[in-house]
């Protein structure tokens, strides 16, 4: 069987290198980031997006802070402040939240002065967190991948997979371990305004797979349902509290209750690094508010006059909505005591 | 109270003048139409859009060919491959095959042979019709309109105002009723992919306007949903089978199924040309699939690499889903035995 790998999240003495997502698919841009405005920018920016990938992405934004200053003292001041400012860049999807947490606690309880050991230590766990989200995607699609059977028509959000990891992606990664195993069906992919991800970046994905795909724009899915053309969802997660109500990119819930009328299975996947244990349910999520260029303008091609938009980037799906979540741990049902003995 | 004049469709003199509305908000480019060709074009292409409005434009194609042909058995036949000519420029909308027929009729059993009473007859029969639109405007936003409260939210869906009927429009016109009758609420704009009528058209009437609105992508009606802030929702109509299943721009059935679970109440709004006699359920709507074009491209700007999309420019609404039908000739329950009856 063929093997997937990603090539588009690689750390080089320093700095991270990964692809400008925002000019996919027409310029396949190399994005080195090394300074943490640059890591800041390429977030908030969506130059490099997907939960998993940017909380990868800014724990690598602290190691090259690490290792531009060599002295322990001034490393450790600064990674600090880079872990500060990279958490404000996003904030609904919690991965980033997480990552940027252990990394604090680590710094903070560090118990050397010797700066060898301390970039050693940050690098260690970069790689060991980088790693873990390959595996997970791994596990993940092999999870996930038993529920797709032959001459499937699946749906789809947004963009998860290789460009919203660094392994072979969540959602995307189930449907692309499916096709390498030989399985025959097909994607529909709704476009994913306003960033157009799905039309942008995973028809790119699709195409270099030669898998089979339709692209529809957004408003289109209800159409498919009705005439029995999609058999199962697969959708990414941004944030999932401990109840399974699932936050993720605007639009999810909309398949999520177009699956429920017409009675076709809704599955989330994420790793369980998406999990907020601090969270009893979505109401506490917050929901990313974006610019209005985004919804006026596409690709800096200005399309409106409006001079009032409003542009939520997430949307909360309630966990009734959900027919099971697909994680590193196995398939669970969206409910508290199922999440809460993954989460031990 | 300020009375509402449509600015956008005129006869003069053996052409009709409208606007193109491919070209707005950026352009206010006139469009003269003469030649058959012109009239298809303008049709196909949806520089002229919208159910009502089309039927009226399509007639003014077989009066400009009457003014063509001076002679009478000349002006008969170009007039009749006129009919066959623009019946094939959209399949979905109803008004236009049915304004069509009932030209044919009156052309095929003219009992004279007087090219001017020949003239006199269609000229009559098309301002006729276009007077009948904008009394039905009037009589439908006098309806509807009772059902806005101050205060509410509403929510729409493509464009249905002053540019896709010659009257002050279906659904959109009951919301400018309403306004222009002092009442204040707040109207959600969805841009309407692949074409954008929400962002270009439905923005442009609301500026001129100056009615509170808000544009969205149409994958951002799921969230305003789920946060409580749509109370009433009306849209148009290109079809209306005889059950009330009903095909309107393709989104319009999610709008509807957002509506039902949330327990908000989703109004058709159409004329009673609107109808389709012929039709028992939705079922035997021919849908119109339209080009790849218009999904990978905005405005001619290129947004993706898809190869493969599917286009399908309406939906069907099962009546189900449909609170009631708001016509010239009042609301009524969307049941075969209600419709029946109004279509005496």
């Amino acid at each position: 069987m063929k093997k997937l790998i990603n090539p588009f999240f690689r750390w080089e003495n320093g700095t991270f290198i990964t692809i400008d997502q925002t000019r996919l698919p027409f310029y396949e841009s190399i994005l080195k980031l090394y300074y943490p405005d640059e890591y800041f920018d390429a977030i908030k920016k969506l130059k490099v997006r997907g939960a998993p990938a940017i909380g990868i992405v800014a724990a690598y934004g602290v190691l090259s802070t690490v290792y531009r200053y060599k002295k322990f003292t001034k490393a450790k001041t600064e990674s600090l402040k880079t872990i500060e400012l990279l958490k404000t860049a996003r904030p609904t999807a919690v991965n980033i939240f997480n990552i940027l947490e252990e990394l604090k606690k680590l710094i903070e309880n560090f118990d050397s002065n010797d700066y060898n050991h301390f970039k050693d230590s940050i690098e260690n766990f970069c790689k060991k967190r980088l790693e873990y989200e390959v595996y997970t995607c791994e596990k993940i699609s092999i999870y996930g991948s038993e529920l797709i059977k032959n001459g499937m028509n699946i749906l789809t959000h947004c963009n998860t997979g290789m460009l919203a990891t660094p392994g072979i992606g969540t959602a995307l990664g189930i449907i692309f371990k499916a096709f390498i195993m030989g399985k025959r069906f097909h994607l529909f992919i709704p476009e994913t305004r306003p960033l157009l991800q799905g039309s942008r970046l995973t028809v790119y994905e699709a195409e270099k797979l030669k898998l089979p795909y339709t692209l529809v724009t957004d408003n289109m899915r209800g159409f498919l349902f009705s005439k029995n053309m999609i058999d199962i969802t697969f959708v990414g997660a941004d944030r999932i509290a401990l109840n399974g109500d699932t936050a993720n990119k605007i639009g999810t819930y909309e398949s999520a209750i177009l699956s429920y009328v017409h009675k076709k299975p809704f599955f989330v996947v994420a790793p369980t690094t998406t999990f907020d244990k601090k969270l009893s349910s979505g109401k506490g999520i917050k929901v990313e508010e974006r610019k209005t260029d985004e919804i006026i303008s596409i690709l800096n091609k200005r399309i409106s006059i409006a001079k009032n938009t409003f542009n939520p980037a997430f949307d909360i799906t309630p966990s009734k909505y959900i027919t099971g979540i697909i994680t590193e741990k196995g398939i669970i049902k969206p409910k508290s005591e199922c999440i809460k003995k993954i989460l031990k």
